[in-house]
């Protein structure tokens, strides 16, 4: 018979984090500095904050929410995100600053470099979307570790070997984070889930909590964008191009969703999982998008494919891949992500003046797709097998999707 | 035998919102341009960006969340609510950018369309409330469509024929929105009203979500009235009214709240609905409200007579003129708009040096409401007209107040 | 027998609300003029709304909304929580302006004076965590006027008796606001509190609501501790300081909550309360806090002496002391906002050059706390003697910790 309690954590993750957060400090300690970047005028500092503020809302709020649709699994949810997000955070601020470290003996520390590592985190955020429930919060915090050293060495070499500029580098996140997530999934694939599992469902306050988390995502998706676009004008242009694609994506979520359904209705997680796929993709492509109605036809688009990839392929993925993608982030990120690709491609092939720049330019954006593919499979490959390890006690298949297993509720009593 | 389910929307939805969708993008493409107001250096729009994410906030989320206090009705209050948002705001884009497309051939996009497109979008939001639960999503595209293009029509005519300034027609939102809602919902009446329908009613948690849209209006009213006025002094003068006004009308609404109630309980409906009274009343005389007292006695005055009409007015108005007013905007955004409308006319009175500007004025003012309202009535009396087609499949009385009859719930399952 | 009903509160709270709002509206009416510090330019307004927005939020929304994991008392803890603010901000406003009105004739309202009124007005949501649930609504407006008033007199002594800086007097409140509750607390103490109320418990759904509180303080945070800063760099250090110390907070109060469970789980409550803990330490510390490092392991004990707190002292306080600590707020306010208190004092002393300064400060240093301490304690007590007056009608203990005491539910419905 097998055991009726969850496996306990205590001698895994309490150790684990312990000596994550004593090693980040002995780390900060010794090679961080926190100082602005030359002219640290007052205007300089409030004009950058509250759109740090709009990118840290969306990273521990909207991500977080977002995962609490799960009707027995809202605690964690939220609460892991934020777990996850303040390590893979930390993390990345040390990694990103390797290089300044190697040339000036000092990692910087600015809201700039924290802007830099909430963006990595996001993509290990979008990952953990693709496991959320089969996986313990030890085997999280290992994905936050080993994803964002994958992450910041992709956008190392993208830079490197093919001169991608950062910002473009930086917002392959969506790409990276979804084809990690699958790889990672598929590895750990569960028997038994053909069927779905038990708690696997979301009912109505649990769908508004979703919800609440969905819009602060969909809001606050012009400042993730925008965020490190320093030209005023091209900041403005991202801004609009942004908000526009987002309102065509909802309409256009919302009318492909009646029309899968037989009766007519729309669904929820359709709703919540696909209007932001306008904002993924214009993301991607950000950098040649010019006019405000390439913006709207690339949100339509992805709109478009991300809610008959949910519809569709979700359960495809399943049954031949045996893959199961809980958030289906492949359809919400991944397609998205390629589709703005795909935009950047064919928008700047539309803007060189000769055929040999086109053909180099396509040459170099393919070359860095399939490197940014190639490093997100390989180091979710990695990350899988490390997390197959049943060192980590994985919880058993009756206590997937079930904070019970992960929280104490003493009869849901405050006082203990 | 009645039909057990809602109609089936997918011949109807779909369609509309596709085809609205590929219309606007079009328009889009050929008439529409990105460009900042000559001086875009990188302050202006830094300043400007986080107040336009405050009016975002509020229409997106704040309107939306203070639409699923219905205990069964909460997907349909917060989603249906970014829909019309999505839909009214682009449209809003388009009509305000109609002037400058005559004279450029260019409609011209940037942060301040944006804003100026989501307070005609507000005033759409404001009348779904008088019709919550009782129409279906295609009515309410519809109404977006209508009601903006009157109200933006209406501000032209205010402007043309009686040199109101841009700031005071558009803060007419609030009369306009009220009054057109009341006109739907008048038109819209369905037999059987008088009895209470079935699941109109709150529960302790959706009472909870409703809160949390309430707070988030609440909290950044202050932006919504400040956001286009340009002189600082101004600016930091309307903030700070609009702050002790709202502060004055919560516990001003409290008090009256427990009077009202035979066993001094507090009603929570009324704080939802009641709250932002003075931040509607000052935003209407803004423009003469000069002391900080001024908008304290404005909110105080505009609590009284919200909180006390919610509580007399909604129910006579259902008994005695068969107008069902789910949120009773009449009372919390119409009477506090005529209030303000008001504190407008005797504030200038006040401030004139002789009788003859005094009338002057006072005639002018007078004229304005007049146009105002005959403006959103007969666009109401219109658009409720159309929306009586039995064409558009309105919900039968059973399926009124239920997300059933438009969200998909496999048993709540999020697999299909 | 007991009486069935919780007392009416028509003829207590209607009166002192409506009372105390006029006298306000009068005294802002006589003595309050809007003016900004002399430079009004637009970048200085601009730069400054956005965090006085966060602060706002963090305000009304934070401490409102994890006020709300009591499964039953959600509309109170948020609701009451918005009255209380509102009434401590405008009185705050009246008291901090004395010193101004002494010498001008004015007390000035901008944004500045808001931003510092709602920081006395956190003190007094601090101390009301200790007593939710068990006292009505009319002893909170009480609270709210006394603390604030001894909250201003605390800062006015520290300053023109020791000299100290006002921003580091006002960041005393988080000490201030926990012993104070702490004093009204041990003095209201019920008994057969040994046994846990009835309904002193959460639940799934509640949890989330708190947690969405939790989320937005823990967001703000770095914009509460440095929103009253002016030199840019040093704000620029007290956002990454206060960044980093929360991050290393929630990870070490995950792994102390895991440690404190026989079963190796996380306890939610733990969560909600003690992720803070940083965010006080690093607010009180600040001025001498220049390395992000310091603030890393000033976070590192308040998780660690928050958490343990939280486990083990909030049973002996009740147990031993006859002190019914609702929200825990000593552990979770009081003790990091003393280590902050002593960080302060080490750092202080690790900088100065030569003993006799440092023995200088450390006097000062603690004359300072003991001052905050006995002000506090001895406001506290006269509350509380206040409060126990039963004219007040304090609620049965049978009907302690539920909505049902002040807030209608006509069956849960909407229309009366």
């Amino acid at each position: 018979m097998a055991p009726r309690y969850a496996p306990s954590l205590r001698s895994r993750l309490a150790p684990l984090l312990l000596s994550l957060q004593t090693g980040f400090i002995i780390i900060y300690a010794f090679y961080t500095e926190v100082k602005n970047n030359g002219t640290t005028d007052r205007n300089t500092l409030s004009n950058f904050y509250p759109e740090f503020q709009d990118v840290n809302v969306m990273v521990i709020l909207g991500f977080g929410f977002l995962c609490t649709f799960l009707v027995r699994y809202g605690f964690s949810g939220s609460g892991f995100n934020l777990l996850v997000a303040v390590v893979a955070t930390q993390w990345a601020i040390i990694l990103n600053g390797i290089e300044s470290w190697y040339y000036t003996g000092k990692i910087r520390v600015d809201l700039k470099s924290l802007v830099v590592a909430e963006m990595c985190t996001a993509s290990v955020l979008i990952s953990i979307g693709s496991v959320l429930g089969k996986i313990n919060p030890v085997h999280l915090i290992l994905i936050a570790l080993l994803e964002v050293s994958g992450f910041v060495v992709n956008g190392w070499l993208l830079q490197t070997l093919l001169k991608v500029q950062p910002l473009t580098s930086i917002m392959m996140l969506h790409i990276f984070g979804a084809f990690f997530g699958f790889m990672v999934t598929w590895i750990l694939y569960r028997e038994g889930s053909e069927q779905k599992f038990e708690k696997e469902k979301f009912d109505r306050k649990t769908g508004l909590f979703s919800m609440l988390g969905t819009v602060f995502l969909w809001m606050f998706w012009p400042s993730f964008n925008s965020v490190l676009v320093d030209d005023p004008q091209r900041k403005l242009g991202v801004v609009c191009s942004t908000y526009l694609a987002l309102a065509v994506t909802a309409v256009t979520a919302a009318a492909v969703s009646v029309l899968c359904s037989p009766k007519g209705r729309l669904n929820l997680i359709h709703m919540l999982s696909c209007i932001h796929a306008g904002g993924v993709a214009v993301g991607v492509a950000m950098s040649v998008v010019h006019y405000p109605w390439e913006a709207m036809i690339i949100g339509f688009a992805a709109a478009l494919i991300s809610t008959f990839g949910f519809h569709y392929l979700k359960i495809h993925m399943l049954l031949a891949f045996q893959c199961h993608d809980t958030c289906a982030t492949l359809s919400t990120h991944g397609l998205p992500g390629l589709l703005g690709w795909l935009a950047h491609l064919l928008l700047q092939i539309k803007d060189c003046d000769d055929y040999t720049t086109a053909v180099r330019f396509a040459v170099f954006h393919i070359c860095a797709l399939l490197l940014t593919i190639s490093t997100c499979l390989s180091t979710g490959l990695v990350t899988g097998l490390i997390l197959k390890w049943s060192f980590w006690r994985p919880p058993q298949n009756k206590k997937c999707f079930d904070d019970q297993a992960y929280w104490e509720f003493p009869n849901l009593v405050v006082r203990k």
